[in-house]
């Protein structure tokens, strides 16, 4: 299996730096800035984080990969019912805040564990991939969600015809802000623990994984490209802050990722990276019924299939 | 007991009108507006939430009771490892997000539990008070921080001169965003499971928590008067809306009190009411060194004794 994480770490490089290259043309003035960072504790790694603020399309983003290993913290040594062990733990992850409320928020992770039963780290006991992407439009251009979903979908199809559907209702059940009734956005794919059976090894499921992660660029691209020169009122964008809010709400609250990270002693600026930069919270908003916003609550609270 | 709760409930009644008057008074412009509303689900009660938003001082504020009963929801049952019960909870929560980011936040909680052994609710087998008090200043007077200490330190010292070093060191605790390494604010008062022992009665922890409730317009009203027609910077508010984005990490990951209610279904918009209104994340924000950002970051990594 280490040539998995060694292709895999190779992988995340790669495409770190061609979605970065790909956002940097979309926005057109800013450029991301870099910050590498080492793991402390025990164990050892790092991150490589890229941060995109105050752009013409992006007021807030980042593109991050991290490859971290060591002695199994507590948490994960509970869940999985062992004594000792160790783990290797390399991914993408993403997040890109638009500033025009026409253009959705999008985020995605590509990420691959093995396990070991000691600290050598030479044979693993156990692999598994994860990941996905979703888009969290502000006002809801069906043309949008249709390309993002059929993009991925092609992405799946390759591998195999259940997996769009099955990835996308994991999507739905995941990004969904319990509290509130309703879906962050209009999904997209999750999956997860994506070990190796008698149907699938682990290298199909490499492949599978970092199809997905290269489908990314031409899910989103199209559509910031669209939406980006838009004209868009003081209350669009007000709706937009409010949306936000939400999104803090799952990050926060939800999202499984975000709290193991900052329970873990995870590096919290990569971690909150995915917070948007400007939020707000009214009391009891909502919107008037028949608006584009009373529209995007209806898709949000009742999930749609995009694909027919 | 039962005259306990009536009383409190009284109380707390009573409290919300007084608080509403006096922070309508230092507003100078806006008025309090009521929402009712009821509790779906099993059980009963309901409560009034009464909201403030953009007023002359406060941006966003709620000051909220509510007084519900019913069957123990689950994960209650779970935690007290009790297969049937029923409970009466009521209390008076309420959270003040000034505009002038010279004048601090502020929040505070009076509340009071029965439990039952059966539906009937006529013979407690348990109750317990359970509050607080604590601010939130973006730049740090001392002596705010000193008369907001020494004014609920006097209503604790009417009861014990134990309790005020006992809770002031609990909110220390409990107020403190363990992922950033920092406290919330400069604490105040955190008690919870005041219940009888054979030196206090339960009568005593109702005059106790009731005292610390009359004691919450005294502890904040000089301060917001004295700072409230400071002049500030947009690069000073720019820092509060950052420092928001702390208020909202630790009510949405750590603090119990919102966690529980959103999970077992409490009305969200009262429960949320405690977001401030404009918040912002940069990415790795931090102030200059010297700075009176910084001097304030430095207070709160570094909780104080404010009263010698």
């Amino acid at each position: 299996m280490s040539e998995i994480k060694d292709n895999f770490s190779n992988y995340i490089d790669n495409l770190q730096n061609e979605i970065c290259s790909a956002m940097e043309e979309i926005d057109g003035s800013a450029r991301f800035r870099e910050d590498d960072w080492d793991r402390d504790g025990g164990g050892g790694g790092g991150g490589r984080t890229r941060v995109i603020e105050k752009g013409g399309v992006f007021e807030k983003g980042g593109v991050n990969i991290s490859r971290v290993w060591g002695e199994l913290p507590d948490p994960i040594k509970k869940h999985f019912d062992v004594d000792q062990g160790s783990f290797w733990a390399g991914g993408l992850s993403l997040v890109l805040h638009p500033k025009n409320p026409m253009v959705p928020t999008v985020h995605a992770n590509y990420r691959y564990f093995e396990l070991y039963d000691d600290e050598s780290m030479t044979e693993s006991t156990d692999g598994w991939f994860g990941g996905g992407a979703d888009l969290t439009p502000y006002y809801l251009f069906e043309e949008d969600a249709k390309h993002f979903h059929k993009t991925l979908k092609s992405a799946c199809d390759r591998h195999h015809p259940d997996y769009y559907p099955e990835f996308k209702k994991e999507c739905d059940n995941y990004f969904y802000n319990s509290h509130r009734g309703e879906a962050r956005g209009v999904g997209g794919l999750f999956f997860d623990y994506l070990r190796a059976t008698e149907e699938t090894s682990l290298d199909d499921w490499y492949e599978f994984t970092t199809d997905i992660g290269r489908a990314f660029v031409e899910s989103y691209r199209p559509i910031a490209e669209q939406r980006k020169e838009m004209p868009y009122t003081p209350g669009q964008r007000y709706w937009q802050e409010i949306r936000r809010g939400r999104y803090v709400e799952f990050n926060l609250v939800h999202d499984r990722g975000t709290l193991f990270g900052l329970k873990t002693g995870g590096r919290i600026e990569s971690i909150l990276m995915s917070l948007p930069p400007e939020v707000r919270w009214d009391y009891d908003h909502h919107p008037e019924e028949g608006t584009d916003e009373a529209k995007l609550l209806d898709t949000l609270k009742n999930p749609r299939e995009w694909i027919s």
